[in-house]
């Protein structure tokens, strides 16, 4: 089986709850892969990773971990699993990873994430966007708490998002997550990705820190569906301006997945409650960039990205 | 002096901040007042009421107070001090207090509070609204804490919020208030009155509770700032089209009067931190209503107003 085979090498920038899980299942399937850690370096360095998983849990006792990528040899592949408010330390963090062919996969959330990593990283090099669908939490140094879903999109980045079809990159990437029994869907169209992704992130993980409530809570409240239904009309009609129409039948069946899924802390509404700060740029500032470059009005998603700025600026802390 | 005769008979329906305060001035000012308490009635009759202020605090160790309108005595004028969400209680209190020719004075928030106690005095008895610009709270059974500001904007209700004028009776509370150190501004159009009063109560009521903030973190807040000026131009419109157009220059003195004030809490903020019912019907509720009957497109207030009902009714145990 080819991901057995040492031959893709894989980095993974951020021990959390994303990277953690995915780069777990990763070395658990085979595959040769590194890992970047901050404050639970010590902690995985003598006790490696757990995952805790209704598909079964695993440990994995000994884990290459790293506090610093100047110890990290370069990788084929490198999993960008930070926050993006973290991303302006990939200038330092992904130079010393590179090879000359090297892919870089941002497993984030929100837009326009891959511009500035394509520039960082130059155009003989491909840049990638993930899109998890997973529940999952860190619950302590190490500790991944896998609870729903594990499937990710993943797409190519081309400039200014031009459709990039499927690259034999994509493919042997996707063969490797799906043989550790991860779903891949492929996407030969990253920015509709995003926007889909977006269709939930906004009003979930938007209204979830203002409402302080789990996405069984708003979704079965009249007035918090309605309003997260309303978030969503103007999201799609962003993308629509964008000329990503998304289909009635994918919001339906978005809506009808929230309503059976177990009830979920979003991750923006953890970070606000640990006082980090949340991807708001990412997930609703850029989004409000596009629909005011192409005037498109989206009241409700500018409050709600006014309200979440005050928040991530008067009530958290740090990162 | 006038006020210092029995001949007005005052009731207080609802001893806290409101109705406390505005009391204990009346009493303290030789003024003949009945209070109605709930919770803290024992108290009070046993102690009396307690009014802290900059402007000198003063205790009244005996007043007349009583746990039910039952044994209150009929009333020139009854001062409706409850939530607008107890409302409903006055089918039942109000009867008993009333003489051929009381007058109501309703000291609350939002809109359209007038039309259902109007039809419940009937024509004869004269119904008013009081829009009360001040700072205080109950902090304790009988203890009214009284920060900043006191006056009062009083107008007439006439059928459909027609404006009113000023009449001889209007004029003499007035006098009354204004007897004990309370400014007065008499109000010719109530309507008018009740929508210069929700320009300030929508935005910095229901986003002290939205962003968890006091009036001055968001004054000062770029984000917070421009969403309270949204809301207030939302509401502005809603104005106009009912013919009450609110000039450039109360707005800015609105806002200029908020940047000076000391840092509040707004009761909205304190009933949902208490976990008692917020006033979301009658101050957000009843304005997006009139709203959409003028066609009016306020999505930003429909937006608090979803997310307010949702807390209300998630996060709130009772009133």
């Amino acid at each position: 089986m080819e991901h057995l085979s040492p031959s893709r090498r894989y980095a993974i920038l951020g021990t959390g709850a994303i990277g953690g899980y995915y780069g777990a299942c990763l070395q658990q399937g085979g595959c040769d892969v590194h890992f970047l850690a901050r404050s639970d370096y010590d902690h995985i360095r003598t006790h490696g990773l757990q995952v805790d998983s209704p598909d079964g849990g695993f440990t994995l006792p000994s884990v290459q971990v790293y506090a610093s990528v100047d110890h990290m040899p370069r990788c084929d592949v490198v999993v960008v699993a930070l926050k993006t408010t973290q991303n302006h330390f990939l200038e330092t963090l992904l130079p010393p990873l590179l090879t000359a062919e090297s892919t870089v996969l941002l497993l984030q959330n929100g837009l326009d994430v891959e511009v500035h990593v394509a520039d960082l990283v130059g155009d003989r090099r491909r840049v990638m966007g993930g899109l998890c669908f997973i529940c999952s939490n860190k619950v302590g140094p190490g500790h991944i708490q896998h609870l729903d879903y594990k499937s990710i999109a993943i797409g190519e980045y081309a400039q200014n998002y031009a459709p990039a079809g499927i690259s034999d990159e994509l493919e042997s990437i996707a063969q490797d997550f799906e043989a550790v029994g991860i779903p891949i869907i492929r996407a030969d169209d990253l920015l509709r990705a995003r926007w889909k992704k977006l269709l939930w992130n906004i009003p979930f993980n938007g209204l979830s820190v203002i409402l302080n409530a789990t996405t069984d809570q708003m979704i079965h409240h009249p007035e918090a569906r309605q309003l997260s239904e309303d978030l969503i009309d103007e999201v799609r009609a962003i993308a629509a301006a964008y000329d990503r129409v998304i289909d009635d039948h994918d919001v339906d069946k978005m809506l009808a997945d929230t309503e059976t899924m177990k009830p979920y802390r979003t991750s923006m509404k953890l970070d606000f409650e640990h006082q980090r700060e949340m991807e708001v740029d990412a997930i609703f500032g850029n989004p409000l960039k596009a629909a005011k470059l192409k005037g498109i009005p989206t009241p409700k998603l500018e409050a709600l990205y006014q309200q979440l700025t005050f928040l991530n600026q008067i009530h958290s802390r740090s990162d």
